[in-house]
Parts: C-alpha cells; sequence; structure tokens
C-alpha cells in the first residue's frame, strides 16, 4: 500500500479520516490562500485543495496526498475564519435564522494521476438568541473555523437543518472521498 | 440549577451533551421498548423517550431529566439493533443506494412538568460494494446501532446525503434540545 498523506493541520480532517479507519500521516502544507474573486465557488476550493496537495506532494513524490479547502458563503460573501472574537460575533449575527451553504474541495494525487472534486452542503440555522451567541463566543468554538461556527463541536446547537454531507459541512466530504481514494488504492484498514 | 440527568446508556447521546458544554450525569434507563405497531413513527419515538425519562424520574424527583429513543424506517419497516453480524449484513444491505428516515424523539421531565418532541431527517445511502459491507462489518460499528451504521463513526462513508439534524440522525437532536432545555434552565456551561 502507498504513503497516505494528509496535507492539512485541521485536526477535524484527521479525526474524520481516523473514524474511518484509514492509516496516514498529516504533513500540513504551506500555501498562498488567496484566490480570483470571480472563481466560482467550487472552483475556488478545488484550486486551494489541489495547491495544497500539490505542496506537499513535491516533497514526496511516491505518497498519495490528500488536500481539502472549505469556504462559507452567506448571501453571496465568503465568510473565512474569524480574526477575533468581535469577527466571529458579526459573522455568526449574520448567519442567524438564515441558511448558507459549506463548499468543500478535495484534491488526491499521486504522482501524475489527480482526482479533483468539490461537494457543496445547505446549512439553517436557527435564530441566535444574545444569550446563545455570548456562551458560544465565550467557548473559543469559532476562531478556528470558516464561519466562526463548528458543527462537529459546540456549533451543532445552532444547526437546525442541512442539505447534503454533513461531514462536506464539517469538513471533508467522507463518503464522496471514501470512493475517490479507493481510485488510489487506499482503503481503510481494519483489525 | 438544577441536577441534569441523561437516562440513556448512549456513549453517543452522552458524547453530544459533552461537546455542547452541558453538565449532567449518565443514569440508564431500564424499560420495556416495545410499542403498539399501529402507532405512528413519531409516537412511537415520543412514547419509548417519555418511558425512559420518567423510569429515572421516578427515582430522581427534582432532577430534570432526558430520555430519548431513535428508531429507523426504510420502506414502511422498522429496522433496530441488529442481533449479530449476518442481520446488520441483511439491513446495510437493504439501506444500499437508497433513502431512509431516522426519527428521534425526547422527553424531558421535572417534576410535573413535561416537553416532549420528535424530529426526522432523511438519509441517502451509497451504493454499498461487497468490499464496503465486508470492511464494515468486520470494524464491528454496526452491532449496537439502529439500522446497523453509526452516522458519527464508520458509517459515515456510507451516507452521501442527508436532509435534516444530522445529530437528529445520530441519536439526539442537539439544536431542538438545546432550545427545550433552555425550558427547564439548564444551559450550557462555559469556563
Amino acid at each position: 500500500m502507498n504513503t497516505f498523506l494528509l496535507a492539512s493541520s485541521s485536526p477535524r480532517r484527521s479525526e474524520f479520516l481516523k473514524q474511518c479507519h484509514y492509516q496516514f500521516f498529516t504533513q500540513p502544507s504551506n500555501v498562498e490562500e488567496t484566490f480570483d474573486p470571480t472563481w466560482e465557488n467550487d472552483t475556488i476550493v478545488k484550486e486551494l485543495a489541489r495547491r495544497k496537495a500539490a505542496s506537499v506532494a513535491a516533497n514526496h513524490p511516491n505518497a498519495v496526498v490528500l488536500g481539502a479547502d472549505t469556504i462559507v458563503v452567506h448571501n453571496g460573501k465568503h465568510l473565512g475564519k474569524p480574526a477575533n472574537v468581535a469577527e466571529a460575533k458579526t459573522m455568526l449575527m449574520a448567519l442567524s435564522n438564515s441558511t448558507h451553504t459549506v463548499y468543500t474541495g478535495v484534491a488526491i494525487l499521486h504522482g501524475n494521476k489527480e482526482h479533483v472534486f468539490s461537494d457543496a452542503a445547505k446549512v439553517t440555522f436557527d435564530e441566535l438568541t444574545p444569550e446563545r451567541l455570548e456562551r458560544y463566543l465565550q467557548s473559543g468554538d469559532s476562531l478556528d473555523k470558516a464561519g466562526a461556527y463548528g458543527i462537529q463541536s459546540f456549533g451543532a446547537i445552532f444547526v437546525s437543518r442541512i442539505e447534503g454531507d454533513f461531514y462536506t459541512v464539517a469538513g471533508l466530504p467522507l463518503s464522496k472521498t471514501a470512493k475517490a481514494l479507493e481510485k488510489f488504492h487506499i482503503y481503510p484498514n481494519i483489525g
């Protein structure tokens, strides 16, 4: 079996691959996360995922390398990771009582072979009362996450409904990723 | 603040309440999980959730007690926890490449006050190839879960799409539960 590298420092992505019994190493990439504002949302996440994977693959030509990127889009506006609590508050107040879309791109590279795809899911937020918002901001869950919330952590209490793959919202579309990894002969490793 | 008891032995439900910073004790209930087959699906999960909470509340009259119950319904048929690997295999093959519905009921009791609700979510499975199915069965993830899969664990790779609350599928609708707990003055406890 080829060495499988996750080109991401996200503890969530690593956790999701582990829960599906993949054996891998983590090698965070260091790439420019800028993009052309005229690009479509799915192009942005696919291109950034590809860049992340490529930057790690350059040093590990024999490994299968997976990169991923997630953006949150609300009313046509991109919400990245908040710089501070005030920015997190502004983002969460915007998301309150409405629906936004999360795009995640995945790129898997191995030598000359590449498979790049994206997936999107809709997320509907409940109304965030001032008390709920304050407690959430206090918890510190906002700061390292696009859109300022974690659906797989405390942010779960805000989300009344999703349409699509939960793991796309959380940062790695597991069912599509598992199928794509099969093309590279990477399988869950049981027992 | 009143003592908050989770009337469930499910490690998932306990984990979900913890990720939302609730402080609680776990007190598994021991009730008959039989029901009248003429009941509607939402009636079944609400009634079983109420029974579980009531059996614990009887011994803890001053506590706020939460009970929950989850059923998986596919083509009008109820799928419970599989008795063995063969039954798990039959269930998963039935779910392959189709959509089913998961109902979770929640009952919160405190003295004479009660709040009981249910939530439903649709889950669409990918095609389960024989290899995927065998690996999953080998992992042992099937056996303690209604419908023979865990969406929050290795079963994630089967699920291409959900419509509704992910946590309803996983066993506890967190956003509705958080709002219901507020009526009993139970809040996440930060820091």
